[in-house]
C-alpha cells in the first residue's frame, strides 16, 4: 500500500509497496485512514534525521495526528464497529508495567510511539491499532478535527496537571501551535481569561481572534500592565511555558501568583539558569509535561461541545499524494501556519 | 435609615428609624446599597421564624446578597476608594482563627453572617464592612449581576471542590436557584456537557436554555440513556447533589464513573439512608459544601468574561420600597422564579 | 494436587485431585505456595455460601491472602525467577480496561479474583498468576507476613486515600483485623497518634499494644475527652470507618475537624442514615475504599522497615493438612483472633 | 531588659536596657523565653551584615526558634494561661490579607518576621505576641525542643508539600540542619526509608544514627546502587534537595521515580542550569518551600509521640549570658554542629 514515507534525513516519498509485518490481534482494530496532521516532530525528522536519541537509521513511515474509519475488528472488541469513525492515540504502552498500572502509562520506558524510530507512523492506507487506543468520533467532529485530537491532548494534559480552578487566570508563553491549544485548553477547562505572549505578531492575531485570549506582543506590548489588569495585581494562577525558549524560562515566576502552578510544556534545547529563589517567595509548584495519558476522550467532548474550537486552527489542506509538498510547506516554516493537514481520504 | 426588617415571623415592613451601632474601623469600607437578591434564607426565616438553630427572637434586617458603591473608607484600605462599584461577600470570620489561617474561614465557629440571627442583614441604605471582604465589580459587571456573585458563588465552592478536569461530564441534581448555578459553574469550571434533572418543567427550561446544558425530567425522561449516550456508558465524573431530597442522595451513585466525585450541596430535611457499598464499588470521593471561601474574586472574573451568563436568572425586579412584595412572591413560591431583585438605587 | 476446597455451604475439604485448566504465559510465573491467611470473606462463603451478588454455586478452591516460592517464570519475565519468595495480589483485572489505565485497576468490572464465585483461591500447592502481580519479599519478611500483604493492602489503600499529612491524628472506629491493620497503616503513614475505638476488649487490647494507639472502650470509655485531650479540641484529621455499624456511620462526623477527611472502609449490612448537615458544617470529605490499587510495593516496604509491626497479629497457625480446622476455628469467631495463619510449607 | 544584640555586621552583645515599644494586645501573650536556638539566617546576618535584600542597618536583637513560659495574657486569648509552656512561630502575616484567607500566610508580602531587619528578634527576656501563633508545649516536650520546632517545621513543610504516601522512599540531598530535619520528617510522615547525601562524614553520620535513614557520602559512595536496592531500579518517589548545591539541582531528576515529586527547600547562591527534558521525561512535579504554614501543631505532635527524636540533634548548649560564645561558634563552622541551643531560663 501507499505510505508516506521518511527515506533518510531530507528525503521524503510517497512509497507504495509498503507492506508491514502485522496480524489484527484480538483486541486490534484495522482503520482506513482518511486525516492527518503534519507535526513539529516528523518535520525535525526530515530536516534533521534525528531527535535526541531517536535516530532516522533506515525508512520510516511518517504521521501520527491522525483519524479514520474502522475496517476491521478483532474478535474480542466490543466498543467499536466496522464504520465507526475514529481518531487513534499513537503512544503505545506496555500494558502491565507499573507505569500503566499507576495512571501514567505516558511514561512507561516501553511505550512506542507512531513515527519514533524505529517505529513506523501512520501516514499510508490501513493501520492496526489496539481498540482501547481507538477512539470513537461523535457525528458532530469531522476527520480533520479528529486527526487533531492529538495535538490538542497536549494542551488538555497541560491544562488537566494545571489543576486549573473555575475562574483562574492563566498566562501562556509562546503562541505556537502548542501554545494556542493550550491557551485553548485552559479556557475550556475553567480560566475565564488567558493571556498569550510571543513576538510574532502573525501568530498573535490567531490567538487573538478567541473570545478571552489576550495576545501581547513581548516586544512591543506591556505585559505586566496586562496582568495586573486581568489579576488585580496579583499575578496569574496558572503560567504555561510553551515556548522552549531559555530566558522565558528564568523569569517564569514573575507573574505568577503566590502559591501558583506553573506547567513546563516546552523543551529548551539548552539548560537555561532556573530561579528558585523567585520561585520559592511564592511557592511555586512545577508541573512537566511529557504528551498525554487518558485525554482523548475528553478532548473529543470538548471538541464536540464547541468549547476548543480547533477547525480554525487548520492553515492548509494538502491531499495525500501531495503529501510531500505538505512537509516542504512545513519545513519551510512559514509564520502564520498553526497546523497543516493532509487529507487521506482519496488515497 | 430605611431598612428592610423581619419583625418577627410572618411580618416584614421597611422601618426608616434603623440605627444600628457602629463605627468605621481603619479597615473597613462603608457602603451604599444599590442592589440586594433575595434567598430561599431570608424567605425560610420570614415564613418559619428560624432555620434548625438559628432562630428569629427580636427584628432583624433581612438580606445578603448585595452590591453597592462605596461612600466612604477607612484609613488603612488601599484597593478601594470613594465611588467604586463593589459587591460584599456576607459572612466574616475571626481573622486569626485556626480556620481561618488554614484557608477554610468558611467553617469557623465564630463566623458572623449577614441575616442570620442575631446578626442584621444588609438590606438597608449603608452599611460598614471590612474591604477585605468587599470586591470592586469591573465595569461589564452590573450591580443586579453583583448582587448574585452570593448565591452563584455557592455554586463556584461546589465546582471548585469537585476538582473538575477539562472535559468532564456532570451530572446535577435538582434545578433550583442552587442547582442551576452550580450547573453554569461546572461548565464555566471545564464540563464539556452538564446533565440537570428535576421534576418541574418550569425549571428544566431555564437551565435547558444554556448551550451544553441537558435538562432531564425525572418523572418523563430518561436519565440512564442520557448519561451513557454522553458518556459512553462511563458515567458522571462529579455528581452534584442539589436537590435536597433524600431518594436522591441514597441512588446519588447510580450515574457516577468509577473513581467519580459526588459533591453534596443541598441539606436534606431528614437523614437519608446512605448507600455505602454502591459507593465503594466505584471509590467514589464525596465533598461537602458550606456557603465558601475565597470565591468571590474568581466569580466576578466568570461573569465579566461571559462564561457565566447570569443575567437571565434574574425573574423579577422589584424596588427598594416594595421590598416586602418581594418577599410575599418569593414566599409564594411561584414556579419559575429563580431570582427576584430588589433594586435599591433609589431608597 | 491438594487444594482447601469449598465443596458447598459448610462443607470444606482438602482436595487432592485439583487439577485446573491453566498454562503458563509469557508474563506468567507459577508460585509454590507457602502460607495463607485465612480471610472474612473465606470464612463467610463458608458458613453463608455468598457475599453479596457473589453465590458458591460448584466446588470453589479458597484463600487468596498468600505467600510462596516461584518454581517457574514465563519467557518474557524479567523481575522474578525461580526460587524468589514472593506474595499475590489476588485481584486481575483487564490490563487495557479504562479504569487500569487511568490507575484505578481495582475498580475494573472485568476484574477476577481469588477465590470469589466462580474463580478458585490459592489454597493448593501451586498456582499460575501475572509476573506484574507477583511481588519479590526482601530477606526481612518472612512467608507469614508476606501472606499478610493482602489483608494490610487494604489499610494501606485507606491511609493512602486518607492524604495523611505528617502529624494528623487518627480515629478508627472498629478494632477488628481490618481496623487494627488501618491503626498502623495511619500511623505508619505519618499520624502522630491514633484512637481506636470498639466495644470488645480483648480487640482493643491488641491495638493497644502499639505505641501511640490509644484504644478507648465505646461502652466504658470517654471517647470525647481522648480526642479532646490529643486535638487540643480541634477534632480528627481523619477519621476511618471500619466497624460497618450503621450507628457509627451516622455519627462519623462528631469527632473529625473541620476541612477534615472521613475514610469509609467497613461496608455496614443495611443503609445508615447519613448526617449530611453534620458533614457540610465542616465540609468534610468523605472516600471510600475497594480494595486496593497498587499498594503491594509500598506495603512489602514498611513491613521490611519495621513500620508496620504485624507479626504481633498473628493469633495462631494451622499445617495445610489441618486448614479445615483452621476455617472452623474462625467461622466459631473466637474473640481476640486477628489473623488465623495456614503454614502450607509442608503440603 | 537584656538582649542579644547584633549591633553591627561582626558585633554582636548583649546589651541590658533593651526597652522595646509595646503594648499587650486583646489577642496577645507575653512571653518570658526558656530557650532559644541558633540558626543559620542569624549568624549570617552577624558575619555577613546581610541576607538578600534584608540589610542590618541599626542594631537587632538576634532570634527566632524560641520557647519560654507564658507570664500575661490578653483580655481576649482564650486557648493559653499563664504559666503555660509554650514555643513560638517567628513569622506574623497581615490576618486579612488575600495569602492568609488563602491559606498560605506564610507568603503575604506583609508578613514580619523575628530577626529579620528591622524587625527585632525574640532573644531577650520577654516578648509580645500573638496568641494564635503561640502553641502549648505537652509535659514530654522540653523548652528545648520546643525552640526546635521553629526549624523542624521547615522539615515539615517540605514533606507535607511532598504528599508522601504511605511506604514511599524519599532521597534528601544535603545533610546540615535542614537536611537532617528534612529526613526525619520524610521518615515520620510516612516514608519507609530515607536516603541522605552529604560529602561530609560527621554530618552524615548524625543522619546515619536514624533507624532507616541510609546515608551516602557523595564522593566515596555508590548512590544509585542504594537507590536501586531500596526501590527496585524504580527510583524514589520523593526527592528533596536541601543542599543548595548547583549540581545537585541539575542533576535532582537522575533517582527520581516516573511521576514523582521533587521539593526544593534549599536556596542555591547562583541560578543553577535546569534539565528540563529529563523532568519531563518523568512528567516529575517540583514543590518550593518557603518558611510553613500551619506547621507547629503538628510538629510538636510528631515530637511529642517521639516520631521526630530531635533531641539528639542538639551539639552543645550555652547559657544566655554566653549567648556571643554561641553566636561566635556557629559562626565557625565547627563541622558536626547540628544545632546550638541557648538556655535562657537563667537570664
Amino acid at each position: 500500500m501507499k505510505a508516506v514515507t521518511l527515506l533518510e534525513k531530507g528525503k521524503i516519498a510517497i512509497k507504495d509497496d509498503y507492506n508491514p509485518e502485522r496480524k489484527l490481534g484480538e483486541q486490534d482494530v484495522e482503520i482506513r485512514l482518511m486525516a492527518c496532521g503534519v507535526c513539529g516532530s516528523d518535520v525535525h525528522y526530515y530536516t534533521h534525521g534525528r531527535i535526541g536519541p531517536y535516530v532516522v537509521e533506515k525508512p520510516m513511515v511518517l504521521g501520527h495526528e491522525a483519524s479514520g474509519q474502522i475496517v476491521r475488528v478483532g474478535s474480542g472488541v466490543t466498543h467499536l464497529k466496522v464504520g465507526d469513525r475514529v481518531c487513534m492515540e499513537p503512544g503505545i504502552p506496555r500494558f502491565d508495567s507499573a507505569e500503566t498500572l499507576a495512571g501514567c502509562y505516558n511514561l512507561d520506558p516501553e511505550l512506542t510511539f507512531f513515527a519514533t524510530p524505529p517505529i513506523d507512523g501512520c501516514l499510508c492506507e490501513t493501520i492496526i491499532h489496539p481498540a482501547a487506543f481507538t477512539f470513537k468520533l461523535p457525528d458532530e467532529v469531522s476527520y480533520y478535527e479528529g486527526a487533531m485530537v492529538e495535538p490538542v491532548a497536549i494542551g488538555m494534559q497541560s491544562a488537566t496537571k494545571a489543576g486549573i480552578r473555575p475562574g483562574d487566570i492563566a498566562l501562556v508563553y509562546g503562541a505556537g501551535t502548542i501554545g494556542i491549544v493550550t491557551a485553548l485548553c485552559a479556557l475550556a477547562g475553567g480560566c475565564s481569561d488567558v493571556i498569550i505572549v510571543d513576538m510574532v505578531d502573525s501568530k498573535l492575531e490567531v490567538a487573538a481572534s478567541y473570545k478571552n485570549i489576550h495576545a501581547v506582543n513581548a516586544r512591543t506590548g506591556d505585559l505586566k500592565a496586562v496582568v495586573d489588569d486581568l489579576t488585580g495585581g496579583a499575578g496569574c494562577d496558572v503560567v504555561f511555558e510553551c515556548s522552549g525558549a531559555g530566558a522565558v524560562v528564568t523569569g517564569i515566576c514573575e507573574h505568577v501568583k503566590a502559591n501558583g502552578t506553573v506547567v513546563l510544556t516546552g523543551i529548551p534545547l539548552e539548560l537555561p539558569p532556573f530561579d528558585i529563589a523567585a520561585a520559592q517567595a511564592k511557592e511555586v509548584t512545577f508541573k512537566t509535561v511529557f504528551r498525554y495519558a487518558n485525554m482523548f476522550p475528553r478532548t473529543i467532548r470538548l471538541i464536540r461541545s464547541g468549547a476548543l474550537d480547533i477547525k480554525r486552527l487548520i492553515s492548509k489542506v494538502f491531499e495525500f499524494n501531495d503529501a510531500v509538498a505538505a512537509f516542504e510547506r512545513a519545513a519551510s516554516g512559514t509564520a502564520g501556519d498553526v497546523k497543516i493537514m493532509i487529507d487521506c481520504s482519496k488515497i
